[in-house]
């Protein structure tokens, strides 16, 4: 089963019932795994704002989509990682050639709100220069909530950079592409229809869910409201829907 | 006739014959427009670098991509134009919202190698929020000649991220798109199979004229080899092409 973070959380409070129905969960047998599209924070970052949350959650269970870039560069058996360097100042001097690192074999492409034109000049000469480089996109989401008061350019502007100064297209390895799916059933053995994506967004969550040939499971808790779910402008139906993720809660001591 | 920046110079040197040329060209009755994709120096600037090149071109006859932003602005009679602010500094504390200026009726995106995430989010918040701001960029091109050592990433860069963020497809006013030759078909009063456009690159120049309906003149004088317009992969063939822009000179000869 995985669960987006939204689901979980609303600003900085737990959304009730969250930690009693991840233990159910766990102790019916349920796998949890986390996944975000943010690759900003590390799986250790993300294990402790869960514990700061009161939640019991190992980092194994969290699948950022800068794990799922690095998940995939070990899943075609990348030779090796090498980081590009920022916050360098360009001289733009007659002649002045940017130097780049003419073994670096992918660029990996993230939300940065430092990102500045040394870095796109120097990923885009990567993409274009070295021979088999690969371009890689932790997602390319429009939007992200770096404060909750608006909605900020996100991961795409970054991508979108990139993509318009090298003319290539980047392999998504984040929400919606479904490397993830295939990547969780390979490791735990498990088939992607046994896989549930629960999450609060129409066209994000769920639809990844569905493009990943998994069930999917809408709650109500965050984004998408009951009315946006059953207008008839909305193409995209969730195998379930519920309120909160609590409500396994109730559907337990139904079926109990 | 337009012609194109790398038909005039190379790095800071004016090409064999150019100044006898223009001269003759107009002797003869040509109107000469110089058009560039470079929407970061004004036509003033222009004139001065012309200038010093030791060229008698006037500003009236400079169309930069940024001039055609503003030309296409004032045939739509787009009621104002308003310029957002950059440089300001990004604080994130919770609840932290960027402010914006609700009239800004269109984002103009060009080439700017100080572009940054606050630019980048505010040029976002005014195409995602303000209703029915326009998107314009002056250009896509994926490469610019910040210095001549290397090919540097261009306003395809600063355009994607917004186009990234925003998730609009923005209205090109520089080439390729044909913005210009409708304006000065039309400013002129002439037809467009009457312009000629010069240039030293099939996919843009070349297609460029092409696209607009004029009769184009490709210079091996820069970027494109008589090899590479004669290779069997190659799709664009201009009306004619020459050395240089100074073979008109030994046309006239050849006519007198």
């Amino acid at each position: 089963m995985n669960i987006s973070a939204g689901v979980i959380w609303k600003g900085d409070k737990l959304i009730d019932g969250v930690p009693q129905t991840l233990d159910m969960l766990r102790s019916r047998g349920k796998r949890l795994v986390f996944v975000t599209n943010n690759s900003t924070k590390s799986r250790k970052q993300y294990g402790k704002k869960f514990e700061t949350l009161g939640l019991n959650v190992t980092e194994e269970e969290i699948f950022a989509s800068s794990f799922a870039a690095a998940a995939y560069l070990k899943s075609i058996n990348f030779p090796k990682e090498k980081k590009e360097d920022g916050g360098k100042k360009i001289e733009l001097k007659p002649g002045f050639l940017m130097e780049h690192d003419k073994d670096v074999g992918a660029v990996v492409v993230g939300f940065d709100r430092y990102f500045n034109y040394y870095k796109v000049q120097y990923g885009t000469l990567c993409v274009r220069e070295n021979p088999g480089c690969l371009f890689i996109a932790t997602n390319r989401d429009a939007v992200t909530h770096l404060t909750d008061a608006q909605e900020w350019a996100g991961g795409g502007s970054m991508v979108g950079a990139i993509a318009g100064s090298s003319q290539r297209e980047p392999l998504v390895v984040g929400k919606p592409s479904t490397f993830m799916m295939d990547y969780l059933a390979n490791k735990f053995g498990i088939l992607k229809s046994q896989i549930c994506m629960v999450g609060d967004r129409l066209d994000t969550d769920i639809l990844f869910g569905q493009n990943g040939g998994c069930k999917t499971l809408l709650v109500l808790s965050g984004v998408t409201t009951l009315s946006m779910l059953q207008d008839p402008s909305n193409s995209i139906q969730p195998d379930f829907y519920t309120n909160k993720i609590s409500d396994f809660l109730s559907l337990k001591a139904a079926t109990a």
